[in-house]
């Protein structure tokens, strides 16, 4: 045992300190793709005992990673070589009563998205991020993330929801900037800047999030499209005509619907027409004199009379509700279980996404014939999980996975957009950044990190690695 | 004429190099506090102009302090110190296409907010930032003070609104992050970082800026309430059954009404009843679906029946529309002309507005005896101008207004709340703030600020002063 493991155990006692032989869940990202052994993991239950790791952990200038619920996708929450701390907040998951009259509550980083929804069920209020992994992810995580999800084109990502930060610095000074106010410019975005961070600036152990009132009403409805270009323009009109009470515009597509049909035999689709796209369109209002029907009904005849919408039916029931939402949700799954695949997560100006998949398509066509483009995602922000399979009968992506993403990410970039859309960069693309934005633009990140973090102890391989990544 | 007078002279020509002699008009702040005569005044047409003319500065070890419509009331587009360089962006004010499908338009920082809103006229979209000073007030001083007014409890502050910028760093270095995009994880979130930072990080030159669907149609209420602790429950009532549709909440007071309606005599009174506290309520869509006055007169009549609303009327053209308006943005006129005035501009959480003027009444009426205390603001996001005119027959505050100051911002503080709330710090509370903010966040932000310009040539005066204000 070194010297910084016997004093974390001494500081964080056996329910806090687990040493390397016992770290085995903790030291992997999801997708199995990254991290090292660590010497242990620190799982502090107070903000003090942060702020005594990391002021060890700095003292002995050894590296430490914060994790949330380790549900990322590019590594940002795993070692990246052996020996540092992984810092888990998993216990600090405490959280205030929700203030109505303010629309806020405060919550420790190591809180379950879903216990958060759930603690709010029946307040009138809702905190309105919701993705995948809300079973697992922790605030602090989504703070650290910035995450997105399908309601970001709405009510904001992480950062546009966040009023109030606790964070302890790499050195272990806490800084206390829980606020309970939308308005507060007296001095820099700090509140922001965290945001997004991933760990490399400072661990997040409080926040106050901004709550909304929640819906009493809603309607979803399910649509088939003829093609991306058609599903631009009815999205269009949707923000137009419904933008108010919108609160999901997500996409997916036939080939998407395919494999997860294929792959996951307890969905079922329940219309008799398929198309080239498909919309999840979802209004929601926390008034009851919303005509929510009427809206969504209105602008769906008006796209049929266009010939934008093929078909698409409004949900009867909860349980209908729930059906089309998990043929969207499913896509990951569907995807994932045909084998070999490939993901992107770009955004484009959401006015361009059919041109965008017109020329990633040709792009991914030329570099591999026969590979399957599944995209799906965001409409109302351009947000596009851009993911491949091989082509049919091929077990992997015949070494050009590599070129593939470039290219992708270059186009999405060429066009005003972002090859990281919502997951970050992480450990997997650093380099990426390095290699598609400027260097002006990667020595400011370097002036930041190194500013609040001197030695480079907090999550080094993450964001702006000191080696360029 | 020094030698970076004569090199700032053959960069920018005649047009462009306004000589310390006829400076003037760019010296003081607009009320007339703060600024010394500077070197001269540079007024570039062009990024790579502002980038020599920050390189030439930076050479020389000269401050320079950005400009945009000098709306500011904290004196921090003003210099601190006789001979540094003022530089304006008023030449920079050209501005792209609207893009209506992506929801977005490309402007140069020195467009005038004004103008921003009539290009707009007529293409079915808005920039959703309304404020008193939006006449004069340019895109680039918006963004470098973070700009709130009375729209952002709704669509956000400038930062919410700002998805892309282009950024001169302190030494003439072009950041170019002009992506339009809402979604952006690719590192920290500089755009952000900027957003607030009142020229001392960098010169915005230019900025992609989030547009919404314009509304199609609109209603707006006066109302008359009995008090503060009526109209905080109202609102918590109106933000639920209204708040997708919601673009307008604001109050003032009896006091405000009455010197207004003393002052300006072209102002009049549409309702028979007076009561302690007054609200101008709008809800606005793009949906010609929505019924806005149902929504309107329904709350309106809950609210009379548990006796929070003592009378209301719901205008009935678009000229009683403005009326209405205009009782509220003429408050800090009515007040200007009453004489002497303290301002402050603090935030509290919304549901805790009344608690807020009950303690902050007895502070100040404790400190300085039959002072006439007048707040107004934006009810939704708690954001409270806490304007004070002297007792009835005195000239001035007694000597007390710096106490009064620091009493009132130390209460919104512990709150919760925020002693700047959209005004920024400039030169007016980098001190306050070094009083009432962390050791730990004041040096947070000094090594931001070191990170980003080490010579602190940019705005020195500013935000986080060396001398430490």
């Amino acid at each position: 045992m070194t010297e910084l493991a016997e004093r974390l155990s001494d500081i964080l006692g056996p329910k806090g300190w687990i040493p390397a032989a016992d770290a085995r869940p903790w030291t992997r990202d999801w997708l199995d793709r990254y991290g090292a052994p660590p010497l242990g993991v620190a799982r502090p239950a107070a903000t003090a005992e942060v702020s005594a790791v990391l002021a060890a952990a700095h003292a002995a200038g050894v590296p430490v990673v914060p994790q949330g619920g380790n549900t990322g996708l590019c590594g940002g929450a795993v070692l990246g070589a052996p020996g540092g701390v992984i810092l888990s907040l998993a216990r600090m998951a405490a959280r205030g009563e929700p203030d109505a009259a303010s629309g806020s509550i405060e919550v420790e980083a190591g809180l379950v998205l879903q216990a958060l929804h759930e603690a709010l069920d029946g307040s009138g209020l809702m905190f309105p991020m919701h993705l995948g992994a809300e079973g697992s992810a922790q605030i602090g995580g989504l703070i650290g993330t910035n995450a997105g999800g399908s309601h970001a084109f709405r009510f904001g990502m992480m950062q546009d929801l966040v009023l109030g930060l606790e964070v302890v610095l790499a050195d272990g000074t806490v800084w206390n900037g829980l606020r309970a106010v939308q308005k507060d410019n007296a001095g820099y975005q700090l509140r922001r800047l965290f945001c997004g961070s991933e760990g490399t600036l400072g661990v997040v152990t409080r926040a106050v999030l901004k709550l909304h009132p929640a819906p009493r009403q809603r309607a979803t409805a399910l649509l088939v499209l003829p093609d991306a270009a058609a599903t631009v323009a009815f999205g269009t009109r949707l923000r137009a005509e419904a933008g108010d009470v919108l609160t999901g515009l997500e996409f997916f597509s036939e080939i998407g619907l395919e494999l997860a049909l294929r792959h996951i035999p307890a969905l079922s689709y329940p219309l008799g027409t398929r198309g080239g796209c498909y919309l999840l369109v979802e209004v929601a209002s926390a008034s009851d004199c919303m005509p929510l029907e009427d809206i969504l009904s209105a602008t769906l005849e008006w796209g049929m009379g266009e010939g934008l919408v093929l078909d698409g039916t409004i949900a009867a029931s909860q349980a209908q509700r729930a059906a089309f939402w998990r043929l969207r949700e499913e896509q990951p799954e569907g995807q994932r279980l045909e084998g070999a695949q490939l993901k992107h997560d770009v955004a484009v100006p959401p006015g361009r996404i059919a041109e965008f998949l017109r020329a990633a398509g040709a792009l991914c066509e030329r570099l591999l014939p026969g590979v399957r483009v599944n995209p799906f995602g965001h409409l109302a922000d351009g947000n596009v999980h851009y993911n491949l399979s091989p082509p049919e009968g091929a077990a992997d992506f015949d070494g050009r996975a590599g070129e593939i993403g470039l290219a992708v990410a270059r186009l999405a970039t060429g066009m005003g957009g972002s090859f990281a859309a919502e997951h970050g960069l992480g450990q997997a693309k650093a380099g990426l950044a390095d290699t598609l934005r400027s260097p002006e633009e990667r020595r400011l990140m370097r002036a930041l990190r190194r500013a609040l973090d001197p030695g480079e102890t907090l999550n080094p391989w993450a964001l702006a690695p000191a080696d360029g990544g």
